[in-house]
C-alpha cells in the first residue's frame, strides 16, 4: 500500500521485540524523515555489525574477536566461573561492573514446555572448561524462575564430581525495593535469610 | 563497552522513536541471535529504502516515483484535496481507504512554542495547486490539537479568497469510544453536534 520498500520495512521492523506495527511505522517515519543523520548509518552498522560479530567459541559472548575481549582479558580472573542464560545477561553483569572473573553464556534455559533440553544448550562447553582445571568456583547465575533453577540444579549435578566451588547469587529484597510491592517468595526467601545488623 | 560496532548499533536504535536504551539493546541482541533472518534483510532494506524513497514535489508524500504513485493514480478525484500535518496521517487515511481524493502534506503545524512559523510548512504549495484550479474542495485534516486547528485556521484564512469549498472532519464520538474514558471537550463537540436518529 505504501510502496514495496517501505511495507517491507515496516515488516521487518515489526518483528524486532518492543515494536509493533504501529511503533514500526513510527520508525519507519523518523528514519525517512533523518536520511543522512539516522537511516543511512544505521544500514551501514547494522551491515557491519551482522559481518563482524559472532558468538565467541570459549563462552558464548558476541564480539568482534574470537575468544572475545572478555576472555582474552589477561586482568580478569581465571578461577572465577559465572553461568548465564543469556548474552544479555552477561551485558547488564558488564554494566554493573562489579564481577571480574570469566563468563559461560548457556544460550538458554532447560524448558520441558518449550522442549529445551541438555543436548540444546552448551552444556558440554562448560563441563569441557571445569574439567580442564584452573576453575576454582563456578557461579550459576542462572535466572530467579523455575526454569532457570531448574538449569543451575542440573548443571550442579552435572559438575558435583569436579570439585568445583558451586555457588549461586543472594535472593531478597532488590536495592530500592519497597516490601508493600514485593511477592511473598522473595518477602519469604529476604527473612530465611535476614542477617545480623553490622 | 561491548564493542564499538554493538555500542554505535545500541545507540542508533535507541534513537528510534518507542526505543528506549533498555529495548535497544533487546533489539540488538534479537537481530544478531537472527542475523540470516533479521539482521541482513534489515540492513539491505534500509539502505535501499533510504536510496529509493523520496518526498514527492506535488503533495510531500514518501514514495520511489516523483510524482508519487497517489499523485499519477488516474482514478483519483483531482477535484477534492486534504491537507494534513504528516506522512503518517496519510497512511492513515489510505489505511481506512476511504478517501479517493489527492492529498498535501504540510510538513508540520504551526507552532509559536516550537518556533515554527508559516514558512517552514509547505504552504505556499498548498496555495499553487489551488490557485491553478480544478480543486473544488479543500479538506483541512490537520489534528484536533491546539495546533492543528490553529493551522487549519491559518490555511482557511489564506484560501479564502479562492473560492474554494473548505470543510474540516467531523468531531465526536470515536467509533467504540466509551463516554465515561472521553474527555470533556470531545463530550462538548459530540453533544452540540448531535444529529436526528433516523
Amino acid at each position: 500500500m505504501l510502496g514495496p520498500e517501505i511495507d517491507r520495512l515496516i515488516q521487518l521492523l515489526a518483528k524486532m521485540p518492543g515494536l509493533g506495527p504501529r511503533s514500526a511505522r513510527r520508525a519507519a517515519l523518523h528514519m525517512l524523515k533523518h536520511k543522512d543523520r539516522v537511516m543511512l548509518p544505521l544500514a551501514e552498522i547494522i551491515g557491519e555489525t551482522a559481518r563482524r560479530i559472532n558468538a565467541c567459541s570459549v563462552c558464548g559472548n558476541l564480539d568482534s574477536r574470537d575468544p572475545c575481549t572478555i576472555c582474552q582479558d589477561p586482568t580478569r580472573n581465571d578461577s572465577l566461573l559465572c553461568v548465564i542464560e543469556d548474552v544479555a545477561d552477561l551485558w547488564a553483569l558488564e554494566r554493573a561492573a562489579i564481577f571480574r572473573g570469566r563468563y559461560h553464556v548457556l544460550g538458554g534455559v532447560l524448558s520441558a514446555l518449550d522442549g529445551i533440553g541438555p543436548e540444546d544448550l552448551d552444556l558440554d562447553g562448560l563441563v569441557a572448561r571445569v574439567d580442564k582445571g584452573g576453575i576454582q568456583e563456578v557461579i550459576l547465575a542462572t535466572n530467579a524462575t523455575v526454569d532457570g533453577q531448574a538449569t543451575a540444579h542440573y548443571i550442579s549435578d552435572r559438575l558435583s564430581a569436579s570439585g568445583v566451588r558451586l555457588t549461586r547469587l543472594a535472593r531478597g529484597v532488590p536495592l530500592g525495593g519497597e516490601l508493600d510491592y514485593l511477592d511473598d517468595g522473595t518477602l519469604a526467601a529476604a527473612l530465611g535469610a535476614r542477617l545480623p545488623v553490622e
